[in-house]
């Protein structure tokens, strides 16, 4: 790697942190520059506006998921194993040294939520990509027979991301030291439900 | 009311808005005035600080979420009655007019999670004061035989918040018109599962 391809992947490391932590509109090239030791037309030199660092913040966080969360729980067996695998990895990104403010698309969501752009695209793109992950890994599941035949995948998806973003809101701004007991055992409870035999298979 | 005290409620009223959609930090008094036909220090005369005016603007999210979701929630029967009543109203509340982004707390929480100080304690103890309700109601429910007696009554209040947050996240950053549905769908099993003879009743 050259040394300009550095000082960006620095930038943007640097950026990732801060983004994590106050969210993506909060970024300040000038914080930024001071913080790796550069002059703010440095910086710019790297990225031609706010807005395209911000955009290569999130694609850098992209990369990082897929690294961390996706790849490695594709890996494993699919059905029960494969989405054990995702919550696992999920909760591990969330704690990653990376993201000192924890999953950053969580914590740039509401920021984004109604700021129509490039950025909102950006991000709604790669939850849109991560529910689908999760609604293919159900489906598998149901192939392999760990889940029973009716089960509806979008709900179970939908289901499950909701524990993940109550981890984010328990751990991050309540910082209750009970946040991962009570992850697990929706989890559980979650799983259960969708298990062949299941009483809830008839209800749902 | 006096002339200073209309005022003033329209600015929080404005800012509310503001708030909801864009955030605590984003509001600007320059902007704010602006909206409300002010000169910025006309605007400051009615508020010591831009803190002062985002702790009065949580205040009034606070007197608002208890006068549509709380008070009318506990004027109905103990138990799953009041339980559904919390969920109607909080989904109201999130579409409620004077709230043009949605749940205030929510969409506030992440940029206050990683920023200690008042307003961050003020926004925690509504978000530990509405756990608390959901808790209350869970043991009432017990009480009252609709739910089973070893429920925990704590995972039931968590597991039912991630639910409305999933709500959020889904509703106002992916825009997916089967947010409603799926929340209902959600709850119906979370309430199955807490009835006496429920088989999670076992396993939990």
């Amino acid at each position: 790697m050259n040394k300009g391809a550095q000082t960006r992947e620095t930038i943007i490391a640097t950026a990732l942190a801060a983004a994590s932590t106050y969210g993506l509109e909060a970024l300040s090239i000038g914080s930024l520059a001071k913080q790796v030791g550069m002059s703010k037309s440095g910086l710019f030199a790297h990225f031609a506006s706010k807005e395209k660092l911000q955009l290569d913040v999130l694609g850098a966080a992209v990369r990082h998921f897929i690294d961390d969360v996706i790849a490695p729980a594709l890996a494993e067996p699919r059905g029960e194993p494969r989405i054990r695998a995702f919550v696992d990895r999920w909760i591990r990104w969330s704690q990653a040294p990376y993201l000192p403010g924890g999953c950053v698309f969580l914590a740039t969501a509401n920021e984004l939520d109604d700021r129509p752009g490039p950025l909102r695209d950006s991000l709604v793109a790669a939850q849109r990509d991560w529910i689908e992950a999760l609604t293919t890994a159900a489906r598998l599941a149901v192939e392999e027979g760990h889940f029973h035949r009716d089960l509806d995948t979008h709900q179970f998806a939908y289901e499950l991301y909701s524990i993940l973003l109550a981890h984010h809101h328990f751990d991050r701004l309540l910082r209750d030291p009970e946040t991962e007991p009570r992850t697990r055992r929706a989890f559980e409870r979650l799983i259960r439900s969708a298990r062949p035999g299941s009483p809830s298979a008839d209800l749902t």
